[in-house]
Formats: C-alpha cells, sequence, structure tokens
C-alpha cells in the first residue's frame, strides 16, 4: 500500500432539491491517513447505491442525522484492508461498513464486519447478505408475519430488496405479486425469481391488475414506493391485512409536499394495520438473518442478483438510476479492483 | 299499544355530496305492523347520532353494505319492548339495537340486546356501555395497548369515544393529551375528564403544542379526526409508537380526494404501527369490555356525558351537529318518551 495515495471522494455540497444535481456534489482529494490506535485502513472495492440515501442528504429529523454539507457522503461499500492497527483486522482482510463514497476510509476496527469471499461473492456482502437482505428478511417476516396460502404483494419487485422479499414469501407457501417497471424486470421477476405474477405499473392499471392477480385480496403488502401504487395496494387489503413501510422512492424527491396514502381508511374497513421499520431496528438480530439467507443462498432457494456499474468518479449519475428505475437488483459501483 | 299508530321514518332520498343536505331525507310515515312469529315491536326512545352514519351512506365497498335509497336511515338506538312474540323478550323490556331513525321497528327477538336501566340510564347504554364505548375501551386497549408512563394523544377528545379512551388511558396509568375544538371542551377534558392538558385546535398550532405537551414523544395515538391533525401527531410518534385509525370525521364530507396523511413515513424512522378497526371486529368480546366498563362506571372512574337533542323530526340537522363540532359527549336524539 503506497502511504502517497490519494483518496478520492465526493462530499456533500449542497442540499438538493428534487433529484441531485452533479453542482450537489464536489468530487474532492486528499492523501490517505495512517491508521491510529484499534483503526484500520480499508481500500473501498463497492460502493452500495441505497434509495436511503436520498433521505439522508435531507435536512431534519430522521432516524440518524443527516450527511453535513461539506462531510464525505455516507454509503454503505465493501473492501479490502490495506493496512490495521487493530488485533481482530488483518491485512488482505474483506470488510462491510459505512465506507463512504470515496477511494479508502479509516475507520475503527470494531466498525467494519469481516465477510468470507469464499462462501459469496464480495458485493453480495453488500446486497442479498447485506442491508437489503435483511430489510428484506426482516420487515417481510416480522411484520408481515405472511402465512401459507396468503397473499403477498411487493412494489419495487425487481429491486434489491423487492426481489428477496418475493422469494422469500414464496418459500414461506405464499402466492407472491410482484409491482416492477417494464416489461424486462416483470419477466425478470416471474422467470427468473419465481413470482406468480408481475405487475408493469408503466403499462397497466396497477389496480385493475391486483384485483386480478389478487382475487381474494391482499394479505401482506410490502411497500419500497409509496404514491398511487401504495393506494392501489390499500383499496385491495384483505381482512387484517398487514402493510410494511420500508420506503416512497417514488416520493423521495418530491419538490412539493410529500403524497399521503389517501387509501389509509381502508384501514378501518380491513382491521388492517400499516407499519414502518428501517433495518437497523433489527440491529441485534442481524446474526439470525444472515445465517438462514446464507443458507437459503447456497443451497440456490434464493437468487441474488447485483447491478454492477463502475468507476467513483460516476457516482452522481449512477444514484440516479435509482430513481429513474434504471437498475434490476442491487446497484453497486465498483470503485477499484482489489 | 295502539296498533293504529303511525311509524315517522326518515329514509336515504339522494346519495349525499358533502354535508348531508335536507333533500337528501325523505320524512315518511306507514301504519306500525305487528310482529310475525319470533319478533318484537319496539317503541323507540333514543336515536344514537354517530360519524359512521356519514359512511354508510355512500356508495361502495366498505364493512357494511351501504344504506339503499329509499331505506329507512340505519341507526343505532334504544327503547321498550311494546309487543312481543319471543319468548325472551317481554312487553316493558328495555333495548338497543340497530333500530334506524324512525318511532317504531319490528325485529327479530335475537336482533336487539336487552339493557338494566337499574344500572344506568338507558342513553349510556347507546353511549358508553355501547358502541362508542366499546370503541374506545377495544381500541385503546386491544390495539394502543398503552403502558405505564406513556403518552396518550387522542383526537376529537370530548367526543363519545375520545371522552373514554382519555379516562381508560388515565386509568391505565397514562400521560393524556387530548385535542378539541374551543375552548369550553378543552376545559370539560380537562377539569371534568381529568386529562392532563388539552389542545384546542381551533385557536392553537397542534404540531407546536403537541411538541409541548409530548415531550417525549407520542407514544399511543387515537385518531378520530384524519386530516391535518393526524398529519401533526405523526409529526411527533415516539419510537415504536402505535397509531389507532378509529375515524377521520374531518375527512367525511370531502367532495374531493380525501387527505392522506403525508408524514406517513414517520412511521418508519420511528418503527411505528398504523392500525385501523371498526368496533364489530370485537363483537365476540363485547361482554367483557361492557363488563369491565359498567364496573368503572359505577365506582365513578369514568363519567359518561350524553347531549341529548329532541324530536326524530329534527334529525337531518341533529345529524349536522357532529360534523361541525357542535356536541360535547355522545350525541342522541330523543325521539318519545317512555
Amino acid at each position: 500500500m503506497p502511504m502517497d495515495a490519494v483518496n478520492h471522494q465526493f462530499k456533500l455540497a449542497a442540499r438538493p432539491v428534487g433529484l441531485p444535481k452533479s453542482s450537489d456534489w464536489s468530487f474532492e482529494e486528499e492523501p490517505v491517513r495512517d491508521p491510529g490506535d484499534g483503526e484500520v485502513l480499508v481500500k473501498v472495492l463497492y460502493v452500495s447505491l441505497d434509495p436511503a440515501m436520498r433521505g439522508w442528504i435531507n435536512e431534519g429529523r430522521s432516524y440518524i442525522p443527516p450527511v453535513a454539507i461539506g462531510e464525505v457522503m455516507r454509503a454503505l461499500g465493501a473492501g479490502v484492508v490495506v493496512a490495521s492497527n487493530h488485533p481482530d483486522v488483518a491485512v488482505g482482510d474483506h470488510v462491510t461498513g459505512l465506507l463512504g463514497v470515496q477511494g479508502y476510509v479509516v475507520a475503527h476496527g470494531n466498525a467494519v464486519m469481516k465477510v468470507d469471499t469464499s462462501l459469496a461473492p464480495l458485493p453480495v456482502y453488500i446486497s442479498t447478505l447485506g442491508m437489503p437482505g435483511m430489510t428484506a428478511y426482516f420487515g417481510l417476516l416480522d411484520i408481515g408475519r405472511p402465512q401459507p396460502g396468503e397473499t403477498v404483494v411487493v412494489s419495487g419487485a425487481a429491486g434489491a430488496v423487492g426481489g428477496v422479499v418475493g422469494q422469500i414469501a414464496k418459500l414461506k407457501g405464499c402466492r407472491v405479486v410482484g409491482i416492477a417497471g417494464g416489461a424486462e424486470k416483470c419477466r425478470y421477476v416471474v422467470e427468473e425469481l419465481g413470482f406468480d405474477a408481475a405487475i408493469d405499473y408503466k403499462s397497466e392499471n396497477v389496480e385493475a391488475a391486483l384485483a386480478e392477480h389478487c382475487p381474494k385480496g391482499i394479505d401482506v403488502y410490502f411497500d419500497n414506493v409509496g404514491g398511487e401504487i401504495l393506494d392501489a395496494a390499500l383499496a385491495r387489503l384483505a381482512r387484517n391485512a398487514r402493510v410494511i413501510i420500508c420506503g416512497a422512492i417514488s416520493q423521495y424527491n418530491a419538490t412539493g409536499a410529500m403524497r399521503g396514502p389517501s387509501n389509509y381508511l381502508s384501514l378501518l374497513v380491513n382491521h388492517a394495520s400499516m407499519t414502518g421499520f428501517v433495518v437497523s431496528d433489527y440491529g441485534d438480530r442481524y446474526a439470525e438473518g444472515a445465517r438462514e439467507m446464507a443458507g437459503w443462498l447456497s443451497s440456490g432457494k434464493i437468487k441474488t442478483r447485483e447491478d454492477v456499474a463502475e468507476g467513483l468518479e460516476n457516482f452522481p449519475e449512477t444514484l440516479l438510476r435509482l430513481f429513474s428505475g434504471a437498475n434490476t437488483g442491487k446497484l453497486v459501483l465498483k470503485v477499484a479492483d482489489e
């Protein structure tokens, strides 16, 4: 590891209004510093691009403080340790953590998690074995509590979370309907992931299609998108339905008021619930989720797909692919070779 | 009982758009008919006026079929049996049930419930010992699950349901904040019902007042009103909060789109839930609720208040008092002396 290496970083330059513009970021460089006592130096190999990042750059109260102006953009990532002053972490170890949108990061050894790339490729640890997979696992199973024979609907079905939600629901014996944008994504979730049906919200009337594909109503609705699709799903709830609020990607870049679900009184007439969560609420149960998910992956019961873009310098445009719905599977940015 | 008695009835003449107008009703009369086998003839003494009635006259899917055009308006009520062909019901018995907005009703003896007016005055059986009381009881305790020391907020706090919700929450050791319209209602819920604080939504900024009165956030929010007040409460949720959707009286007469709660992502950041219900979901547990509520009433731990208007012919205007917020306590229409 050349100690005169340069660290390239994306910092937040301005709070975006609507979709983040290139001028909302500044691409800077600084020398890589030596790790201090207990710290490790990680070379970042993959930056995880997640819808939640849009929320992290808004001002105001949320589940974690916003990224400050001038701060390196927060991101999950995966990399390799190139220097270590921590007894439990060795040079060459692969790790994941909040590494930031940058080429190198110095972090405390306890703040990164070692992963075993002999069991799964590194990007999978920020995908189905990482935050999106745990989000699907705990949201569906802990909040949704799907029972065999029930109908589970998931929006963002071709995304990193939605694709896993539907596959777990199939393992649990449910009828699974995905909502996604475009014929190719719909083909992917039915033919490759094994969903029972898919609805293309770009070309179909979602409410009518839900009526067709969910004749007994929706028992579990896992929502990643909000907006009109959430309202369409609410209109088709079965009695005692559980709605899981995981995200609202259709609303994250809204410049006006957030659109609330105007059909929410469907909760009343159907004795139904709508429950929100973020995956960190389940931090103390990650090991349980990761263990079961790893088993499903290795036995081929769950498929994982990563949509890999390349080049740290392409971060601003690549992030926008999440909001235009251009990605299928987990969007990651490969920033370096090992 | 004179068998040539005339039955006056309000029938639904048209589906209201917005607030029901007098022309949406027809006031008709017909001869009182003799009860058939197993039936009883009830002289209606009190008609219950409830926000849910507005939903019953809309077209479309809900938890019960809508009142048809030309049908007697559906209403809960209390009366006295004046003729009986049912072995378990005697002339002179007091009963409650879905009696309709009319002077007399012939019903099957199994479709009415006998009540004991030596324990509580008859109107209380369509108030705190009836549907509104059971609504408060099961909604708060079964869905809200308030714990000692938690903060409970209820809207429509001076109404039939809200006033009971707050009093039960006090019995459970909670800090209780009511939201009501006007200084007199706020005085009533604090001084007479024992709430810790009240917010006058007509003269105060509700969000700022909630911040002041709920410094640790809202653990349980019991919503009767929807609209802006629901959004203000969502903005102040504590972690693991439970929101109970009991009604949305601010929205029932809306002629445009229903306003959805635009702050619903507060559920996500706070790992909170929003659950709806109608009291009939708890039909098999009424006896349990009624027994406990009767105990609280007789020991003075819960107070009940009925706001009694008079005259069947005044039904259309009296119903509107619910939507203008004119009533304090349970609104009932006395339609006859015994």
